[in-house]
């Protein structure tokens, strides 16, 4: 029997509200170089100590499979409950919602970015020496005027950093993945995106828009120099993930500042709360909004950007800001709360790794482990144990006592 | 998406070296009897120590499934990375490379064993009185003289222990499982050798060349007594297994004294490395090869043999020359270390056991545990918590930075 459908069965409508904290890139490992601590441990923690006091169960959690280090997008989803391999996002579509493009379901995203071409349409530069962003974003407002429909379908131009933009077809039948519309390197002409599947009739008609628009645009750009061309990768298209509310019959809320978390948790139906810029505002928002929702999805993301530069010491500061502001949610508390992160970014990688991340989850019924603090070290002798991060939010359930017992 | 395609996706070429030590039967545990002590932690183990000081991860693994004890086979193509119950290798084919045949794929191996035939054909007794080594290799020499082919199959033919031997026919187009031309019992004859799937056009070929093999063999043992007739089991070809170089990119090499650890590295596709018989000796060649290679897969059987005598004493004393020699390895160290068991021998079982071997990772990103020694106690605390044995070498991967990341 299928997992998701026995807990889809023995799911129960209860009034519990649920609270999701993700500390991005929270993990981190204990170097000696650190002092054998890691920003988590050597943080000033009051207020986490005192939710452990009150009882807690700890564990730590692979984000996909062993060994495996992975990007926001499957982070993320797995711990929205979704296996991260069985629901992949695209890349172009994980780029455009990292830039705030509202997609919708059926659209098909791709990554792209500014060119160099000779006169043969040999690409000489596939940055095109890295532009402005200023020059970027003019080149796309430029687009965006003079393109805005391919075939039967919208396009949606957003641009990003430097070089970087996105294409967004919105229309009927669409559906990735395609080839790249990519040399991946100089002295070659742009390749046709291909449908990757030869039998898929909408891969071949989101193919032959994707041909279109270069025979849009390429002439808007001629005169241009050096962004005289566009490259297109990661042709993908939003797929089909079940709603959170029919999945987990809760009404969910996200939380979040950066536009990709924003973007993730519309993907799977929660509602984006947008105004706060702070974690305490984000809380202050969480006890405004709690009767709306049952589920809170709140994203702070400091310890990952100060881990992928290595700073331990503003990792450990953001964890502090983070715990100075924890009170504020306590005031309603929720009937369950967890406290993890996404993955681990470790100060001493520099980046995203695959050091399962510690998590605490507190109920009425975690009980305690009998630990004083919530650390990666105490979270390795938890009653959570080290599994899979997909199976957070079933234990969220479980202690929102929303399913019922399988079985006599 | 099958998770081998993924790691498989994800692989970088670094120049990373990676060097897994297996004390063989490693594992144990702490009964009364033995003061609540194993034989690892009863050791003195200085060199350990400081490993572990200088920073580890630790952990537990379960060689196949809860509850399955491995013989060596399953249990090192764990440790090399494969799923021990989708890559099953065959009895006929570990009892070959246990007696050091270079078997190639496609090779058809089987136990035999010597019996004692009546005169209309009946086994009388299954062991032929359990006839000495030195009579089983004299018969197997007088075998391999008269028997070199059967149709156009090549035969090689192996004396083992006592009444036992092995059978090799190496030729195109053959094939395993066959059904034992074994009565397993006294009382009746030794029935054919018959494909266990009756569609194979390969199996049926190689039952026939079984058969022939009889033809052939049988008269020249008519005047023995009482070895007068063998019985063949466990009839199996060398599987098709993914090899080394092509699965994670690494040129592996094996340096291992028993035969048996040498066949299994190379259905693989490592290096044997001859020549060295102690562990020392196996460290100074692992500095000689350091720069040929990119694996080293290292293998100390005396935990294992000693455990199998319920020796503790032994059993700890070599670990303790494990311990001492370890320095030889640390002069060069590899990126990624991995020390543990292809499996415990708990001296109380008396041969290999399904309790989950503690292992031990050390390279720049694991950090420390906060353990102070490598032991199956403290393991249990570590940060790799139980995992399945098959992925040990994809953590190594991951520790040696060879993993892209998953998803953006």
């Amino acid at each position: 029997m299928n997992l998701d459908t026995l807990y889809s069965e023995l799911t129960l409508k209860t009034q519990a509200k649920l609270a999701l904290v993700v500390l991005d890139g929270l993990g981190d490992v204990a170097t000696n170089a650190q002092n054998r601590m890691t920003p988590l441990e050597a943080a000033r923690t009051p207020n986490l100590d005192a939710l452990v006091a009150a009882g807690c169960a700890q564990g730590r959690m692979i984000p996909v499979a062993p060994g495996i280090t992975p990007g926001s997008g499957p982070g993320h989803l797995a711990l929205f409950g979704y296996d991260p391999l069985e629901y992949q996002v695209g890349r172009g579509v994980i780029e455009a919602l990292g830039l705030g493009v509202e997609l919708q379901a059926g659209d098909v995203a791709a990554r792209a970015n500014f060119c160099t071409l000779d006169e043969r349409g040999i690409v000489t530069d596939r940055r095109a020496g890295r532009i402005d962003t200023a020059v970027c974003e003019r080149l796309c407002a430029r687009l965006r005027e003079r393109v805005t429909r391919v075939g039967d379908a919208e396009v949606i131009i957003q641009a990003g950093k430097g070089h970087r933009f996105v294409v967004v077809f919105r229309g009927k039948g669409l559906e990735g993945p395609l080839t790249d519309a990519d040399p991946h390197r100089e002295g070659l002409p742009i390749p046709a995106a291909k449908p990757v599947s030869a039998k898929s009739a909408r891969q071949k008609k989101t193919a032959e828009l994707v041909a279109e628009f270069y025979r849009q645009a390429l002439p808007v750009l001629a005169g241009e120099s050096p962004a005289n061309g566009f490259l297109m990768r990661g042709i993908a298209h939003q797929p089909a993930i079940p709603q959170f509310i029919e999945r987990y019959q809760l009404r969910a809320a996200c939380l979040a500042v950066y536009p990709m978390y924003k973007g993730l948790a519309q993907l799977v139906g929660m509602t984006k709360l947008e105004g706060p810029q702070t974690i305490a505002e984000q809380f202050e928002r969480y006890l405004a909004e709690y009767e709306r929702f049952d589920f809170f999805f709140i994203h702070y993301k400091y310890p990952d950007m100060h881990g992928e530069d290595g700073n331990f010491e503003a990792k450990r500061r953001a964890i502090e800001e983070f715990d100075a502001a924890l009170p504020i949610l306590l005031r309603k508390k929720p009937d369950v709360l967890a406290i993890t992160g996404d993955h681990s970014t470790p100060c001493a990688v520099r980046g995203h790794s695959w050091h399962p991340q510690p998590v605490l989850l507190h109920s009425p019924y975690t009980g305690t482990d009998k630990l004083e603090r919530f650390t990666e070290t105490g979270a390795n002798l938890g009653s959570l144990g080290v599994f899979e991060a997909k199976y957070l939010l079933r234990l969220m359930q479980a202690n929102a006592r929303m399913f019922d017992k399988f079985g006599a």
